[in-house]
């Protein structure tokens, strides 16, 4: 039904009543993935990013996202991670995410077999279910990056995001596999797991290897969790601030720590991504009106930024084309030559 | 295709190879509406909380949200409120999002007609087409808002949110029109519009009415326009400064003002709009945990909290649930009688 019937339909009937076969809104596609080291299905949900389908420009590739609890923080996550990356005013390339729906979220995001009391009452025996946090990650690694790699145009450059056990998970992925992604978010992390199990493995991290490795990147967040819940959660706040300690003592990772004061242990995650994707992504921002008077400075920045990130990454072709029609709006002759001559060189027309 | 045989055509082929038919992630339908006062067609799209169609409870209203800007807002904004609506930690109550897509947004969002030379190029005029603010109001509350109030459940609470030109439109909607809505939301409004046309308009209607009306909520959120920007935006600050001042001064509104030192013009809106959404619903969350000891506590806070927004809220069905599971799954026998029978007093089942 095209809209000039619709609005026929509409104005000719009433105003105020709905039409017929509404078009969604829709931000993603779920796959079924079966796998063989979990031995069970697992829904993936993936966002492709505003220019994945762009017929006019080249096909591109983007970093990708893995977010954990894909069920309860892909909606405002991907609503992010586009809003960020708009252009001009870009903070962060655009990316695909991948969000991880849970099965038995207590198995697969704990490092350690590990049992505990319920504090509310404690005839409740909780996490009887934990320990699978490796064979977790090696779905991710084996698996699942596999997978998305073969059927996504994917950059390689990868994020791991979690929260609360996510966060651990995060953490202990790190520290056992620094290589397996290229920066680590760990929001309210549950540091205080099995004894601090995650604390001692940072020490002996250290002590094996002295420093973290090069270019690698870690953003924790940490809620406020004392205000009103002291016998809940008292024992995350000090394992979190024994961690920062030794991370900051430390001094060679790429670490940011925020912590939230209006925030509580649900919460924290939202602010929490937003700083950390902008501190990931730090000095991606270009300023489109210094591009006028200086057109060489978009190819500066990005070789300063690629230095930081250690890896590769140049102006996409969506945000020169942006550019170009700033500089023709404007009339600023002499920068759109300049603009159209390097995306010619980046993004060479098929003939 | 049900997920046996995915899983088995998955594995039987190779893991590594895509589904077919994949479900899509949705966050909200496309409507069509045309409006007789603007004489053209509208794009609405319009957002659904999670449980408005959750069968296993009684059919419930929501607060609606009318969000400007709706093509740039829509997903971040939903998955924003959704996200920190989920309960037992739920800041807010679940609501309706209405995105407004633009048409001729510089027409619909100004309050009056005002030219002005391109700051990059003088020789550029913008705005030719300005000051629609007046019609694009009349098309909000004759036609938008009966529009959604006939075809969703909408409680009578509704929020009005822009940014920019968006903000601007909100200010002088407040200012014009208070009864319209009961929360207004300006992310770095242009309040330097028309020689500052809304700051003089804010002083005549004090002077005239001395105070601000009941109940009613602003938010404003200002981004670090200063920075690197100077030529930009600081008739923007200066304005949005003024505005402040003035009704600070005054002291009747139910006004908050943050300025975030870390955000730009086109990045305030992310966390602007979540300290507005926790700044109007201030008060909405209660405790699970002091339920347990409390539980006469739920229904006081409700009261208070009805009280601060002119409105009377009841806690949702779907919050009772939770509660009740809470109180079950520890074995807290009193409490549960009594949220029991609070449910079936607020939620009597139909015979």
């Amino acid at each position: 039904m095209n809209n000039w019937f619709k609005i026929l339909l509409l104005s000719g009937l009433s105003f105020f009543t709905l039409g017929k076969a509404q078009e969604k809104v829709t931000i993603g596609e779920k796959q079924n993935v079966f796998s063989k080291v979990l031995n069970e299905n697992r829904e993936i949900w993936i966002h492709l990013p505003k220019t994945y389908n762009d017929k006019e420009i080249n096909p591109a590739k983007y970093p990708v996202i893995y977010l954990l609890d894909g069920e309860i923080n892909f909606e405002y996550y991907t609503g992010l991670s586009d809003f960020i990356a708009r252009t001009p005013y870009a903070d962060i390339p655009e990316c695909i995410v991948v969000g991880i729906k849970n099965t038995e979220r207590t198995r697969d995001l704990t490092p350690t077999k590990s049992q505990k009391k319920s504090p509310v009452n404690p005839e409740v025996t909780l996490f009887a279910d934990s320990g699978g946090g490796e064979n977790f990650v090696k779905f991710l690694q084996e698996e699942l990056k596999p997978f998305i790699n073969k059927n996504y145009r994917t950059q390689d450059y990868s994020i791991l995001v979690g929260h609360s056990f996510g966060g651990l998970f995060a953490i202990n992925t790190f520290l056992m596999h620094p290589d397996y992604f290229n920066a680590y978010v760990a929001n309210d992390p549950s540091l205080w797991w099995d004894n601090e199990v995650s604390i001692t493995r940072t020490k002996e991290y250290l002590e094996k290897n002295k420093k973290f490795p090069a270019h690698k990147m870690l953003y924790v967040s940490q809620a406020d969790n004392e205000e009103k819940q002291k016998n809940w959660n008292s024992d995350m706040t000090q394992a979190i601030e024994k961690f920062k300690g030794i991370v900051e003592k430390n001094g060679s990772l790429n670490y940011k720590h925020t912590f939230f004061p209006g925030e509580v242990h649900g919460t924290v995650s939202y602010p929490g991504n937003y700083e950390a994707l902008k501190f990931i992504f730090k000095g991606f921002r270009t300023d489109i009106k210094q591009l006028a008077k200086n057109p060489g400075l978009l190819e500066e920045d990005y070789k300063q930024f690629s230095k930081k990130m250690g890896t590769e990454f140049f102006p996409s072709e969506s945000y020169l084309n942006i550019v170009l029609k700033f500089m023709k709006s404007n009339d600023f002759k002499e920068p759109e030559t300049y603009f159209m001559n390097l995306k010619n060189k980046l993004y060479p027309k098929v003939k």
